[in-house]
């Protein structure tokens, strides 16, 4: 793989050419082009610890001609071009370290077509999960890719998100059929389909899915869809030990049990959990479970693994198919990021996120808990036990630089500890800023090499969201 | 997307550099390098109409190493590599148009971990589906993907393979967790790491699998396992139509029965096997049909099929999970491809294979059937209807220039009709040499335009494979 020395070099931060390229663009977008200070600040990450680096302007496009039009102004001017949708990612996706134009598609938000018959999609990229299911419900699907937040599709396939039911319905990747992209020389680009298989050529979707906008611009998406389950039963069950909610969710899949979600809350995240709802769970670690079938089929589910956590020392398993009292015990998994405030008034949450193979995810749990205890943090933990993904969130004082200094070599070595595990720095956050450096270490030279030599054959003016995933050389 | 006149362009074939590379690698190499006609030419293909193309020498490596010393041979003297399985690709794949080494990867057949709690497994790529499958069995778990041929996984990788239950368990492109390749400069890169899911970075996994060899050979796959199911139950329906069998399939996947298999026979395909099995069945449109969970869930499945099929006017669906029963039932659908033969004795059988969405497939097939018909070809239909995906076999004499020039007419208007209905020219196949000619019109000039630079990012010598998938410029 040879790198040429000036590989993917960001635009230097000339404010003439971004002066041009902003009387460009008004002339072309008028009042859809927005260079006011809070508007360019709400558009740069401000979730996490990174600093806030705030676009020099921000565009509003209506269709994937006019981000052609914008990638087109940008590209002349080589001004950076960062994609935004809702501003959720944790990673400082959006940030803009070398200033440049944010390119927001809230206003394509529309569902082009559904295809019933196909189980499948087709959208604008600005429109959000909620919005879209809530599109959808009356004709019997659904799309079951559900981050924390109620992000924009672009975004989520952008950084290859996932969420509580990756278990059952795959992560972005396994969800998107196609997507139109223009790419940073202004080009259009369809990467499939729209049938639900290929072998003809490179996997141009998959390549683009988590590329985090870094190789072009997402205009548009065909989503697979999944119908709504006849029938869902859930359900809490109390365990003696995160080993063994690890142990019970290994056997669940094993035994082939096709559970939609099992999720992990730990001794201290269903304290705060109690403390914000107002509960009495018994403050010990905890599985949440959701089965989708047959009315049949998920009692039959729900019982095989009332038998399974019996075994492993859990339960009771209670569960229930009525949505009023599954709504009411799931309240609480909802409820799970805000209730951590709970644990330290007043303080940051800073969330982060690693995936180790299942069968080495109690001992990086239990690791991870000491190594908290012992660096004197507050950071509850959730997991999607059945992916090996789990999430905490540090509780800190961001104005405390001793503190930010101990909580961020905490999170360095949890991402040694996963991947000393054969696991990844992130099971669904992605890069952005906060994890490039650790990508050299999860991939090795070759992969890292081969991942710079892909970005500067899509981007050879460096162009496209500069600053994230891959480590300029 | 930039693209050099020179990108990818094939090394000219240079006897001299060629007698150089195999001087070095029998140097190295000993007797695993042979150069006998015989062996060069088993290693061209020889499926299909496609002409033999022999390499200029085989080499047998047996580890990740040896392929790394073998590509780095071939570099210093811009020698053409074509990674090589077992043979069985359908377009020309394993051909060697502008000469070079064959690498041949049939004792790189090691399993080297089974993770049973993990559900994966790390193997070598030269091992079979059927030999892994006999190798897991003890352990309650298989390998679902199922290509016709008895397929090296390293090749089935490398063209994005799938087969009878791509519709419950998804293709190579979902299938594999992660793998080691050699890259074209000789660097050894690992694509992922083995946690189920990551969001680290550029899909370097997905990049590779469908590449055919042209951008590396891989040396090392680890794969998702899924748990033997403990029940399965199978049948036969027959349907009064191709359009009756596959709204059949749609209503059952919109319903979320999850069905392992449901393969279409059309009446000819019924025809052949009753005369190649002596079998009675009625020659009329036909679903194959498993289903795979509980006694109790796959007899539910069954049922609930049953009564679509009913509704459909199909039926009577006679289904059983007993295994001999079961064996019995299938003996006629794993005995089509053989059986076609009988329809014409002593012809050629030339596959081919397109991918419709789903609520189109019925009437492709319609179509293709009136054009068999109308061109007096002779060509029975298998598909996997829960894909949109069909094979057809046409039977032809080869030494009949009016027959092939008529065969390939049809063959272009069949990848006409299904890029009309936005499908694919090859839904499993792969493009190798045979379906170069379609990927313009399927991908349109921005996605070809993106395969190339990627092909030039990693393989700027075009050593790899060369003449397959990317067209040359």
């Amino acid at each position: 793989m040879v790198m040429p020395a000036e590989t993917s070099a960001p635009p230097r931060r000339d404010p003439k050419s971004i002066e041009t390229a902003v009387r460009e663009l008004a002339a072309r977008f008028g009042n859809r082009v927005v260079t006011s200070r809070a508007v360019r600040e709400q558009h740069a990450n401000t979730v996490t610890w990174i600093e806030n680096q705030p676009p020099d302007a921000v565009v509003f496009p209506q269709s994937s001609e006019e981000v052609q039009d914008i990638v087109r102004i940008c590209a002349q001017n080589r001004v950076p071009i960062i994609p935004f949708g809702t501003g959720t990612s944790l990673e400082g996706h959006v940030n803009a370290p070398f200033g440049g134009v944010s390119i927001d598609v809230r206003d394509m938000n529309k569902v082009l077509a559904v295809h019933a018959e196909d189980l499948d999609c087709v959208i604008q990229p600005g429109i959000t999960r909620k919005a879209l299911n809530e599109y959808l419900r009356d004709q019997g699907v659904f799309f079951p890719i559900d981050p924390g937040a109620d992000a924009s599709l672009g975004g989520m396939a952008a950084t290859r998100c996932s969420g509580t039911n990756a278990v059952r319905y795959g992560t972005m990747k396994d969800n998107v059929l196609s997507l139109k992209v223009v790419l940073p020389n202004g080009e259009l680009m369809t990467t499939a389909r729209r049938a639900k298989k290929s072998s003809a050529g490179y996997d141009l979707t998959r390549l683009m899915v988590g590329s985090e906008g870094t190789l072009g611009v997402i205009t548009e998406l065909t989503l697979k869809l999944a119908g709504i389950p006849e029938a869902i039963s859930g359900g809490i069950c109390p365990f003696p030990s995160v080993d063994a909610c690890c142990n019970a969710a290994i056997l669940t899949i094993q035994s082939g049990i096709p559970i939609a979600r099992i999720e992990l809350l730990d001794a201290l995240q269903v304290r705060a959990v109690n403390l914000y709802s107002k509960l009495t769970l018994r403050e010990t670690p905890m599985l949440f479970l959701e089965f989708h079938g047959t009315e049949a089929g998920v009692a039959e589910q729900s019982e095989r693994f009332g038998e399974i956590a019996k075994e492993l020392g859990g339960g009771p398993f209670e569960w229930t198919t009525r949505p009023e009292e599954r709504t009411k015990l799931w309240e609480a998994r909802h409820n799970a990021a805000f209730a951590t405030f709970t644990l330290r008034p007043g303080s940051s949450m800073i969330p982060t996120d690693v995936c180790v193979p299942i069968s080495r995810l109690a001992e990086c749990v239990a690791e991870t808990q000491r190594d908290i205890a012992e660096s004197n943090l507050i950071a509850p933990i959730v997991g999607h036990v059945g992916d090996g993904n789990f999430h905490l969130t540090l509780l800190i004082d961001r104005d405390d630089p001793a503190e930010v200094a101990n909580a961020k070599a905490f999170g360095e070595r949890l991402v040694e500890r996963a991947l000393a595990m054969d696991g990844t720095c992130t099971g669904e956050h992605g890069v952005g800023q906060g994890k490039m450096k650790y990508l050299l270490s999860e991939h090795g030279p070759a992969a890292l090499a081969a991942m710079r030599s892909i970005k500067q054959a899509f981007d050879p003016l460096g162009i496209m969201n500069p600053g994230k995933i891959v480590p300029l050389s």
